[in-house]
């Protein structure tokens, strides 16, 4: 490992986090309250470790795939932690632990919480805590990439290690270029989304959180009730097809933008995605009827909203799905497991994974019948490479050995089977809420400081897609160039 | 799919079913009670439709992978049929969907029960219900093949589909001789169980029940209270024992009467089973010291019986580990996904299967640090082909697959989420009990006619390793010849 390129690069990302930090210390100067002073501090902070880290020399500027895994993950991690540090100085969360869980739930666009009361944040805590699903949505590393000119070509080992999904599409030929049009195409949205949000009648302050938390897809809200206190139908129609947008894969977009129909059609993620998307809606509005006084379209706009926001894996509610008949919970978990698609902002295994493990599966059945044909597994009529499948089925166990591995720590604190699993899932798929106690009305502040750190590392282990960070855990990785 | 050659198969598979209901039949009448009607009419039966099958004279007595997995599936499914006729003769179990129900658990060696009472079948009618343990412990199928001469050499896939494991080890060149031995060794070792029991002071009537629960790791009693009607310690440990024995790959055995003792030392999948096994044994122990007034002798005895129990998949209890705390509940889930040895008669997804995903896992994180190198996976000091990785990588899928799917079903009936998941994994990995309503003290009879046949589909598909089931879904595997 070449351990000084390593530690300058990460050093570049935190002054890219100072530079964060300025945002919600003017926010809160302009709402005249007194978090800015803690957002300054952390800030001047951050730019002095960043500074001094990114004057380092190495003696060989080669970035090979290692080091690119190891630069997302440390710089993860230092984002997180110092990222927590407002809230520690300000005294509004007073454990380190807790501060660290907050800002990583942040980051990876979770939207897990361990505050019991969201709304006793100060507005320049609150706003700083929403604006890093925003920043971690589409990536630090890339919004790095986009804004530090020449990281050259090698760079693309940065962008691979963050951007979600089993293959990175350079959308041109300059990776630089890339992130900048995939920043301009999220801004766009989000633009799109605030000035929605403010016609429906929102003041500018809960706009822009409920963007940064939708088109990020993590789920904070400055409302204990979450996108129920607004208690709007229009608003909340709207924000659950945003976040539907948001989970789409923004290559989309960008053909959208130049009107290139033919990337559109050929692209069966998209499909996929919303067939399960409206698939579970139907099922749902079917099974939670009853619940809602027979009313077909109380009953609909419930079941699109929710199902939006777990397969999205946002996390805002704005109905109690813990309270909702065993089939519609059941399917919320498994939706949570598959996710949004690659290249959204969106968490989970991805639709394009599901789609390759369910046709490798078909492929093995098949096997079975005629046991000497080779059959080649085929997406959007091109054959994908066995190397793709077989990381895409290493991803896969790789996810279920740490749900498994992670529930049977967090069990520890004795909570219900139902609540260790689905907080497991959540925190992995970077959803946020689960079922039981870490359901919609609940948090996760009652687990264990050991459970926290867990599920942190879930958290940042779904996020970054399993092996960059289990790579850490591999002797290999550490040995000297 | 040549139709006749798979028919004229399993004809000759219904009568070895015939002929094994002449023993309860001759039970029943030695202890003098009524259910020898029922067994003798119901081995009448299907001894005629048997004869009749196997007079089917095909064009082509090529027998394929497809017949061959064909024939497998069939037959038990018919075995499951017929084999429950005696209890709906006899009024014992009046729905025919319950009789199916506890056939196939029966014959899977899972162990579920839809009965509350227990203790009121008639003596021939319980030793049926457990005799089908022992005979589809080691595979029906493999008992013809020992029965049947000459069914030819292409039977290998015969013996392939029933025997679990990712690949299937002839142990002498002639495959029938293979079968026989697989046989004698199953003999032998329920015979020195039987012994055992019976020196316990177990009547003998007892002692061939509970083996026949043992040896099939099948989990069926004539006693509401399982094991724990002994109230005994002694027999406890031995039958803790004995289970775990029939956990271990019956090659090892083989091995052992031939004195062949490299081959004993080269097979890592025993090695890992019993670092598990007493793995979660410890961990266990200390978990529910408190439980037992912490005496360790008291809690390392039920620690031990419920771990060999669950991860053999036998599902025999003498304790409530429903109402243990948290951490040995979830690790009880977590081996039982597990499960035991390939090639023994545990079920579950089998050891070395863990052993390849968790190194496939590894070689997938390797890449990530050396994206060039090609890393072969060994076991045993072998490299396995790529071939046998993406089975068990499919294999893995599916079962995952079938588990969510499954469960979605069955949460129709609106049971806690916890008793849905652990009911469908205690089926689908032939175990038998699970946590909550389907935990030791409970049962099966709750749920549905559906829930009741995706169950029995999970245990046929469990205990035929999947692929077999999963490939009649397929058309391709009906088109004709």
């Amino acid at each position: 490992m070449n351990n000084k390129l390593t530690l300058k690069l990460v050093g570049s990302v935190l002054t890219v986090e100072a530079i964060l930090l300025l945002l919600p210390t003017l926010v809160s100067l302009v709402e005249r309250n007194g978090d800015w002073k803690y957002l300054l501090l952390t800030a001047a902070i951050v730019a002095v470790v960043g500074f001094a880290m990114s004057r380092l020399r190495p003696e060989n500027e080669n970035l090979r795939a290692r080091e690119g895994f190891a630069v997302v993950t440390l710089s993860w991690i230092l984002l997180s932690f110092f990222g927590g540090l407002p809230f520690f100085f300000s005294g509004q969360i007073p454990s380190l632990v807790d501060c660290f869980f907050e800002t990583v739930s942040g980051f990876t666009s979770t939207g897990a919480t361990i505050l019991t009361n969201v709304e006793s944040l100060g507005r320049g805590m609150a706003f700083w805590r929403s604006f890093t699903h925003w920043a971690g949505g589409m990536g630090v590393l890339v919004m790095s990439l986009a804004i530090i000119p020449k990281m050259g070509p090698r760079a693309i080992h940065l962008m691979r290690a963050e951007s979600p999904g089993p293959s990175t599409d350079k959308l041109v030929p300059r990776l630089g270029r890339t992130a900048q049009i995939l920043y301009w195409l999220y801004i766009g949205l989000s633009v799109l989304m605030v000035i929605s949000l403010l016609v429906l009648g929102m003041t500018p302050y809960d706009a822009l959180i409920h963007t940064f938390g939708a088109a990020g897809t993590g789920g904070f809200s400055n409302y204990n009730a979450s996108i129920a206190a607004f208690n709007s139908p229009a608003i909340e129609v709207v924000i659950g097809i945003f976040m539907a947008l948001f989970g789409v894969n923004f290559s989309i977009y960008y053909y959208l933008v130049h009107r290139n129909w033919r990337g559109i059609k050929s692209n069966s993620e998209v499909k996929v995605y919303l067939v399960i998307l409206f698939g579970a809606v139907a099922i749902i509005t079917l099974n939670i009827l009853p619940l809602y006084g027979n009313q077909i379209g109380t009953a609909l706009r419930n079941a699109f909203f929710q199902v939006s926001s777990i397969m999205t894996t946002t996390g805002y509610a704005t109905a109690d799905f813990d309270v909702w008949p065993q089939l519609s919970r059941t399917l919320l978990v498994g939706i949570m497991l598959v996710g949004a698609c690659a290249g959204s902002t969106g968490g989970g295994m991805k639709v394009i994974r599901a789609q390759l493990l369910v046709k490798s599966m078909v492929r093995e059945i098949r096997r079975t019948i005629h046991p000497r044909t080779v059959n080649n597994v085929k997406l959007d009529g091109r054959t994908v490479d066995e190397g793709v499948i077989s990381g895409v089925y290493g991803f896969f166990f790789a996810y279920i050995f740490v749900l498994i591995l992670s529930t049977l720590i967090i069990s520890l604190d004795g909570f219900s089977f139902e609540t260790n699993v689905t907080a497991v899932i959540a925190t992995l798929s970077n959803i946020g809420p689960g079922l039981g106690a870490v359901g919609p009305t609940g948090n996760f502040a009652g687990f264990s400081i050991l459970s926290k750190l867990v599920l942190s590392l879930c958290m940042l282990i779904g996020r970054l897609e399993i092996f960059p960070i289990l790579m850490l855990f591999m002797p290999d990785a550490w040995r000297k160039m």
